[in-house]
């Protein structure tokens, strides 16, 4: 359920996400989690920014924002640390 | 007075503005905001998991983390729109 109303941001155009949480908002999601890693987390705040400011203005608004660092294996094998974001965008 | 415990962040290593940071909270400030835009957002993440995590583990926490969207003038005299976070940090 949780699962169903998150958003992964990778390398796609920040147009795609927004559109990913234009449809998930439509399927009657409440609230929605964007979620990034390393480089990608610029790119989950201009998707959050994009949609309380344009697509969804006045509809939604940020509610909760968390940082984290995830470990991920790296191709040779190896443990390395990368930053993480969780921006959670609410109906109004 | 509150832009003394501000941190800009560019494009310079995680570690120069964790040291940074450092140097200020030893100077007394109870808080430091970090604020970056664009691709920079990703590496003041970093600083504040880095800080809270590593060089300043247990005794600061992220305590507030905002994003807005700010215009700047492009080299051709153009309007244009970044994302921008705010990263509070504050000893605990």
């Amino acid at each position: 359920m949780a699962e169903e109303n998150t958003v992964f941001i990778g390398n796609k155009p920040v147009t795609a996400y927004v559109m990913a949480c234009v449809t998930q908002f439509n399927r009657d999601a409440d609230s929605i989690v964007l979620k990034a890693r390393g480089r990608a987390i610029s790119r989950a705040v201009d998707v959050a920014e994009v949609l309380r400011r344009r697509f969804m203005k006045d509809r939604v608004d940020v509610t909760d924002i968390q940082i984290d660092t995830e470990q991920i294996e790296t191709r040779e094998g190896n443990l390395s640390n990368v930053s993480a974001i969780e921006i959670t965008i609410t109906k109004l």
